[in-house]
């Protein structure tokens, strides 16, 4: 299988980092082609330009092609991420924004949505420090809200899964490498 | 009073600009201050730097001070900007994760929540072209859990309201024009 592994956090030491590491290191033990993304190392612009919704793909920045291709070729799509005010932070969301462009990844036909990306299996690993109550019964979970339901439910990708942990701040080195075996399990389960 | 106007949309001409001019006028008209920053004009960067958040704020950038003094001395906060995917753009959003910093807009104690900016009368005008149904039930409003629950719930800020125009895209100049004219009002209203 191909995995596009797509990482988002601004803390270099961050569980984040770990959890894409040992991610990345389970899917290539299980013989898949997986590549990451870490979007802060390439200083992914996640700004969408002025007219860029607009252009031909063969207009766009080399860089947006590219990610078209990787999304294209893959089946699986893994993302990591922090809470950032209930969403993954902005760099995430403009990369979505960007590569999940109209035209390219998906239409609108007098029939509804028609998705071009077909079926890809869907892995979400986020962190947070919220509550764990108040995440689901005040923000009503707003993280899961955006993945499996807005973006991925208008793509038709069914074979979702997100895993989040928390809190982070408080958790032990104990509890992270559980956490880290239980990541390295998912995939295998999955992949 | 003083007033703060974000504006979020990379289309430069659209509605959401004219919505910001309207505001801006009727703000004026008021004999209130108003300060209009355009995020796309000014290319804001919305991508929080590795470290910035444990800068004490003497070392931020200038920018981000310059926004930290101008939310402190603000009454109001107005927000303009589409539904990109159920949130707010990226440049909004990464503006909302610098500017929004803990420990100079709020705190943790062992209480609770604190929050530094005090009581601000908060205003949203956003668009969108999903169907409302599709909007409110499929999607559970999540423009308005951000702002309203996530974001200034946390912050204290109970003067809150938000107006969603909706479908864009199939909106006539004579609907365009009656939602400018409520604009107005609504801006008369509150401020």
């Amino acid at each position: 299988m191909n995995i596009l592994l797509i990482l988002a956090q601004n803390k270099t030491s961050s569980f984040n980092h770990a959890i894409a590491a040992r991610a990345a290191a389970a899917l290539e033990e299980l013989g898949h082609s997986v590549s990451v993304h870490d979007l802060y190392a390439e200083h992914f612009d996640p700004v969408l330009p002025i007219g860029e919704e607009s252009l031909p793909e063969e207009e766009l920045p080399q860089t947006i092609r590219d990610y078209l291709a990787e999304v294209r070729s893959s089946d699986g799509l893994i993302f990591v991420h922090p809470n950032w005010w209930g969403s993954p932070p902005a760099i995430l969301r403009g990369w979505v924004e960007r590569v999940f462009r109209q035209n390219s990844m998906y239409n609108f036909s007098p029939q509804g949505v028609v998705s071009y990306i077909g079926d890809k299996v869907v892995q979400i690993f986020s962190t947070s420090n919220t509550p764990r109550e108040i995440e689901m019964n005040v923000y009503r979970d707003p993280i899961e809200n955006f993945w499996k339901t807005i973006l991925f439910g208008l793509l038709g990708c069914k074979s979702f899964e997100r895993r989040n942990f928390e809190p982070i701040i408080l958790s032990t080195p104990e509890e992270r490498k559980k956490w880290l075996d239980e990541i390295e399990d998912t995939i295998k389960r999955r992949f």
